[in-house]
């Protein structure tokens, strides 16, 4: 080890952010580190929760769409999204799922740069994003998805290059794109971007202003705490909101939803970009989800998002070098990974002591760093179960063999 | 009027569903006749809700995914609708926002019809559904989306028509088509058929497998009693499920989600119309709203619904006759309208007297009937109080004419 548990200890007892923990409610004897695949559950979500169903559903019914605004619940939840992602409110909406926002906000894009045929990628791309752009291109023949190795983005992008869609940090080992020089590469090409920040946002500070970013997408249930599943959010900039029209022009993104005219009529704004009918019961959850950031500074988010895992990764590679191998670079979110021919039964016998993380395909072993509630004491004491798992075989059980249905 | 409070109060003495009031948070003083738009809080909802956040969320983050069956969700909510539409478990799913939903299985009909130029429709269609197939059309340009009269439609269909896209029963007066026979008519013509039945599920007995239904949608906010913004369903018939590719290809539709395969390969069956992760906090709410159908027949809800806007109609007329005109036909759904110069004013007067309808544009005051926890005397009651707020005029009066965003 490089570091004693006093140590973590006084880390901790030192974090400016320490305070923030309280607004979640963690389960005892779990270390969880798994909060960039599902966030820990806040605080104040129940009560939320039942405001909404008991007495704003139950009691007012359908007047509450008026009284409680909930017409306007993705516009003000998204607001509270502004100080997170670096962007101005109106520039933000949660609505569908990331995969569905995506689809949107693609196909906006490519439409927006007509006589061009390309979606620009990389391989390995979180493969949602690449399938829903698989299907766009399906639909619209002349379009074609191109994947070229990470790395050669930058490069690829020729008049030809409609836009360029890319996750911000990988899902697997972390690392992360330099959004301002893709942007200033796409646009002096005449092409657009389109970022999902689903393992971003929230944990590093993001700045989609002043990088450039022309679209982008995120996911609502990760580190922004908005429960399984929670509605995602898109980003369109401010310029391009009303040269950008929604393939997925439902109701709510009409200029008068209840003028009931026949013909679509796009809002102005950032609310065409919604479709149908608000999920109030999730966005509910999603605004408790967000309040946990309520007087944070992403500044020191990231900053101890990067002192988490750099704690995390010296007190594993120390007691356990010779068994994993780190497979994330210096450049990467809130997450790292670490390789093992066992992954999966490691994380089964990590799970059982208590420790969450989750694996991804091969071999890896994937661990999430959520700097509003996790602890130093506790990154340290994980590594060390890690080590002693690992020293004593412990995986080495059938039942830590037994595939789940999710991984 | 037609009948004594005492001869209503009496249907419901004898009403075969009068036990599954019980199942309803109703807000006591309130005559509540939007369950059309937003159904009524099941007790169970909060509960459900509390549940799935604070327990299965809280306590086992994210192996809540297997543990509580979170990763089944959008099919075992589904299968609780199988006996309300009529349809097989295994051809429903519970995924996005009906727009979304709608969108999604139009797209995949005509790409299932190649060389098929026509959306067909009707003027007059529930706008989003018209919005939604137009944002298609200016996404695939070979497509059109032609509307034509109401009654027109099966006259309409030719060779060049990919899918037939109608709302079972209309949101304005409740007119309602016959499936079957546009099944039929389209079928003839190498056509699909898309319903949407927002306004039909959980109050008529629908019958999609025997009716020769090909795709439907509905919503799950309105008669199936899942929530402010309820994810909405979606039906493929079976033997279509293998034909047919859903545009909106995520992750949540590929044979193995966990896999991270680059290229999407759709699941077998039903499963491939999902796309992004489920919404599990709106799916739990669902799930009990579903619950409230629980031993009730079909058949039963459709007379009750009948014999409920039967009762409204003539009691409403024998009233107000003079004041009002009927606009709804008698092959309808569950709701009436009646058309008022100044339907907007009444209705709020309406609702200052604690019944609760709504307006749709221009002139129609809507009522609907929810056969699960609606009851006669307040049917009965409703009339009485609409033809005294219309005989006094109470309606006009200034506070009664300030629009509300959301009508």
């Amino acid at each position: 080890m490089t570091m004693t548990l006093d140590q973590a200890q006084a880390l901790d007892a030192a974090d400016p952010l320490a305070f923030a923990r309280a607004r979640f409610r963690l389960p005892d004897g779990v270390i969880y580190l798994d909060g960039n695949s599902l966030g820990a559950l806040p605080a104040a979500t129940p009560g939320a929760l039942a405001e909404v169903a008991e007495r704003q559903w139950g009691d007012d019914l359908i007047t509450s769409w008026n009284r409680h605004g909930w017409i306007d619940a993705p516009g003000r939840v998204a607001a509270l999204l502004a100080p997170i992602v670096g962007a101005a409110p109106d520039e933000l909406l949660f609505a569908d799922s990331t995969s569905v926002t995506l689809f949107k906000l693609l196909a906006a894009a490519v439409q927006a740069r007509p006589g061009r045929s390309v979606i620009l990628s990389e391989d390995g791309n979180f493969p949602t994003d690449l399938h829903v752009a698989q299907g766009l291109a399906r639909l619209v023949p002349s379009l074609t998805l191109k994947t070229v190795p990470a790395g050669n983005v930058a490069s690829a992008i020729d008049g030809d290059t409609a836009v360029v869609m890319l996750t911000h940090v990988d899902y697997r080992g972390g690392a992360v794109h330099d959004m301002a020089s893709v942007n200033s590469a796409a646009h002096a090409a005449g092409a657009l971007t389109l970022w999902d920040l689903s393992h971003s946002a929230g944990a590093l500070a993001l700045d989609l202003a002043g990088s450039g970013c022309d679209l982008a997408v995120g996911c609502g249930y990760k580190y922004l705490n908005g429960g399984p599943g929670a509605p995602a959010f898109l980003f369109v900039a401010k310029p391009l909101q009303e040269q950008l029209h929604s393939p997925l022009s439902g109701w709510m993104g009409h200029a008068e939803p209840f003028a009931f005219e026949p013909a679509h009529r796009p809002a102005a704004g950032i609310a065409r970009f919604l479709t149908g009918t608000p999920p109030i019961l999730a966005l509910a959850a999603l605004e408790a989800g967000l309040a946990t950031f309520d007087g944070i500074a992403m500044a020191d988010l990231e900053a101890k998002s990067r002192a988490l895992s750099q704690v995390f990764i010296s007190e594993v590679e120390a007691r356990c070098g010779g068994e994993v191998r780190l497979a994330s670079p210096a450049a990467r979110g809130s997450h790292v990974a670490f390789a093992h021919p066992h992954a999966y039964a490691v994380m089964q016998a990590l799970i059982a002591r208590g420790v969450i993380g989750d694996v991804r395909a091969p071999d890896l072993l994937r661990f999430g760093f959520a700097p509003l509630y996790n602890r130093f004491a506790e990154i340290w004491r994980a590594a060390e179960i890690l080590g002693d798992i690992l020293a004593t075989r412990e995986w080495d059980q059938p039942r830590f063999h037994q595939r789940a249905k999710v991984t």
